[in-house]
């Protein structure tokens, strides 16, 4: 250790700076909650600061110690943001429940997490009803929004008013946990994510900047993310550091999410592809006003081309991002590149159309099956593998290090990264179809299929093959409006992926399976079709 | 210690991380050099990577240990550029000379720094020279720019080119000391501060954000702050960062900040007001064309509403900012506020014509003379401390920290704190008038003074009243455009400040004294005023 000649002063990054700083900087931003009763209620950073220490000495008063778990199940509302802060000011660790969780996920989750108060929605009662008796370890319950004759447990509001807020912070070191998400795989229990204070700062300092959020104070965001999905993509750690004005809202319909746009002039939200398609179809139906909304993030999955395009039309930016729960959750944003304004409309819809670069902090790479690292040449395709600032190493009580021997975490996702730094998702790992050695993106085929007339939707899985171990089999939903047969589909698609990629076979069924939160089950369809074989198909194009 | 049960990834925060992540993500980033000589030349983050370890390989074969100092004596350029990461990069302490600094205190500074190398450019060869014989630890000379037929010190891309740049930056604790920068004050020896890793990396995050610099990969930014002063306020680390383009320049002549302006497509420029002073008087002469720069960031000293105007009239955003040395440099910066549509033209400019708000990461108070702290009320002045991730603690080689007891820095700046959070510097601390146990800003009566006609230049001190203390002496120099007496400016500025500010006296002399860096020098004026006393002179307004 070198002797400190002269030094800068001590600063430990700890969330709750960000909520001193805008009880300080920004005592009158605004947050709005728009409940899931219809009725909207309004508070500002310098009362929610003040019910964030009142709430600290309930969970004092309550027993809690530093480093327990306090959950919360519930929608995006003033009262979660209060409990985030108030759990964390007093050292707890706060864990956002999913609700949509299957029932024994939920049993799991909080037992394992030892959860020791759960702070709900009155919405969720007959679902933690279903659960109290398999909770092991909460002993207190509170209701957040009991509504008029309420008999179940006690209110937030009465649970914290005896206190007066006259709380310091818990101390606390910037590697300690503040939170936990558990996310869940298609196999196993769910694990659990641990984010910290110095983690969950360095990830809000990335995502205000231009090139990711790009938040100031005058801005107002509004989250299209539930608070317990990967911390609403940051948003409440990021609106305070900025003192921006914040709209939670409890539920998502287009038509609400709408009307607060222009009611409360959203000028940036963020949100997974199904809603913007929810709202785009309203909006077309009803020509229903955005107001002065001019940058939208997308992800959770990819961004069609075709919504990129509807935003574009309507001068509204939109930044496609690429995360998960285990890098907090932003890895990529697609910012705007040197020499944005010389590219034509194609060639930037193309560059928005992909998942964005890596914010400092974050670094990527792809490797193939061997484990060697693939160039970055706008063509290979890898295993993504990330690691920085805001990835997960251990997951909560897990024996060992998420990570490779070398330091890295593997996402799942197979990607390919391009000269100009961007990155784009080709599939997941799982269902990428390797063929001769090389792989075969499933999505591609996918995207390609539902371009075809008569095509509503379309899955493709890798098949056993004798001579390729795998080749594409595509199967198809009809939408009913047209006539199409498996040699339409691959004449429909042939000319937007290489010739040796298109499916050996193509099937059609009713009804495509899908998992409990909307997403195609490719599990499900592979044992759907864990029999079935090319012999006797004749191969309708393909490699041989 | 908790046990910890779940992980984050461990990221410590390098400056190197910085060029690492534009070499890998912006390789192509541009950065411009335009030299003393009017040559330019063109490189990229990928190629000044390369060069910094070379750079690096070359320090250790001349014996430089982890820890010691390297300084440079240089404009703004490429090589300049290479060289602070190259010294980093090995472990070095980068010391930026300022060479406008006295003989004396060039000797000074790089014999109490105990500079082991000195990177200078030719224009510097004449001090270099002289100075020579009095620094006594600097044994290896480079010269970054030799011109044709030199025969003095080695060149820069000589001095490197044998080396292969295979080298891995040395390993640092992020607290690890970076830079050291030397600040003088108007007495004794001048301070040298140390900058650390972590420090730097936090203040690049912050200073990028869209309420501070608003950097973003498309962007071109033009700093025209030599690097020697306090790290070109921080954009050196800011452009890899986000992997803008960066147009650096050794002179700063208004003719050729046009040119630049227009022919390398500037975005974004930051400078002191006599800068812009001198481009604006250029343009409105020439009519020369700014090209697309939308954004300028002014500081160092007060940003007069006319400049800020001036610019607004342009579609140009100005950014009024206020640092030191000490603060990396930047401690505050005007951003918009909520509600900026909304106000009226000249209620934005009066918001503009403050020193903004503190970005998340630095707090502020103001106190009175018992040590006090003042409201936020924006009527309360007083001395301005602050504290934060890129705040000095303890000047290099000081025995004892430059903190308060409980842990601030003062800033030597009098202020008002608004509500709203933006900062108004009113006064610098030993030029604050005190009378009757109030304050009366010089600042504020010279403001209004060189405001009334006949007036080109204006001071204001305090001298001895045997009532109040202190009752201010304002001292004139005429523009020689028409008559003008004590009454007259009086009268010219009895409308903008309180009637108890009104100077007791006015003086007009031919000429103010002024520092050898052009700043009004109230210490050799209050010597020369030093036997001045009211007495006998007719009180012209003020208290009694």
């Amino acid at each position: 250790m070198t002797v400190r000649l002269g030094t800068m002063q001590d600063w430990p990054m700890h969330v709750m700076r960000l909520v001193d700083h805008a009880e300080r900087e920004h005592p009158d931003g605004e947050v709005v909650s728009a409940w899931a009763d219809g009725t909207m209620t309004r508070t500002n950073w310098a009362e929610i600061a003040q019910k964030a220490r009142q709430m600290s000495q309930a969970l004092v008063a309550a027993g809690v110690k530093k480093g327990d778990r306090v959950a919360t199940l519930a929608m995006n509302h003033e009262r979660h943001l209060i409990a985030w802060y108030g759990a964390i000011g007093m050292g707890a660790v706060l864990h956002t429940i999913n609700p949509r969780l299957f029932p024994e996920q939920l049993v799991y989750i909080a037992n394992h997490a030892e959860d020791k108060v759960l702070l709900y929605d009155a919405m969720m009662k007959p679902l933690v009803d279903a659960m109290k008796g398999q909770w092991k370890t909460i002993d207190t319950y509170v209701c957040f929004d009991p509504p008029e004759g309420w008999d179940g447990d006690q209110g937030f509001e009465d649970w914290i008013a005896p206190y007066d807020g006259d709380f310091h912070w818990a101390e606390a070191d910037e590697r300690d946990p503040i939170g936990l998400c558990y996310t869940s795989g298609t196999t196993g229990n769910p694990k659990g994510v641990i984010y910290e204070h110095r983690s969950m700062i360095l990830h809000a300092l990335a995502e205000i900047q231009p090139d990711c959020f790009n938040l100031g104070k005058r801005d107002c965001a509004l989250p299209i993310v539930p608070m317990f999905h990967a911390n609403a993509w940051g948003l409440p750690w990021a609106a305070p550091l900025v003192g921006c004005k914040m709209v939670l809202s409890a539920d998502y319909t287009a038509e609400r999410m709408v009307d607060l746009f222009r009611e409360e002039k959203v000028t940036h939200s963020a949100g997974v592809p199904t809603i913007w398609v929810d709202m785009i179809a309203h909006i077309e139906k009803t020509g229903a006003d955005l107001g002065p909304l001019h940058t939208v993030t997308i992800g959770g999955s990819a961004a069609p081309r075709a919504m990129i395009k509807w935003f574009r039309d309507r001068d509204i930016e939109v930044g496609h991002a690429w995360g998960m729960t285990e890098l907090s959750p932003i890895g990529s944003l697609a910012g705007k590149p040197n020499g944005w304004d010389d590219m034509s409309d194609e060639e930037q819809i193309e560059y928005t159309a992909r998942q964005g670069r890596v914010p400092f902090g974050i670094e990527m790479r792809i490797i193939d099956d061997e484990g060697n690292t693939l160039p970055r040449d706008g063509k290979s395709s890898g295993d993504l593998q990330v690691r920085g600032a805001w990835v997960v190493d251990t997951y909560f009580k897990a024996e060992e290090s998420a990570l490779t021997e070398d330091g890295w975490f593997s996402t799942g996702d197979v990607a390919c990264l391009h000269p100009d730094g961007s990155m784009q998702i080709t599939d997941r790992s799982k269902d990428v179809i390797k063929s001769g050695g090389e792989w075969i993106s499933s999505i591609e085929l996918e995207n390609a299929a539902v371009g075809v007339d008569g095509i509503a939707e379309a899955a493709c899985i890798g098949i056993f093959h004798p001579k390729w171990d795998e080749r594409p089999l595509l199967v198809c939903v009809k939408d009913g409006t047209c006539d199409v047969d498996g040699e339409a589909v691959v004449d429909g698609i042939k000319d937007q992926v290489a010739k040796w990629w298109l499916p050996d076979a193509v099937e059609f069924v009713d009804e495509l399976p899908h998992t409990a939160t909307g997403k195609l089950s490719k599990k499900t369809l592979r044992e759907q079709f864990s029999d079935y074989s090319f012999e006797g198909v004749v191969a309708m194009a393909g490699r041989d």
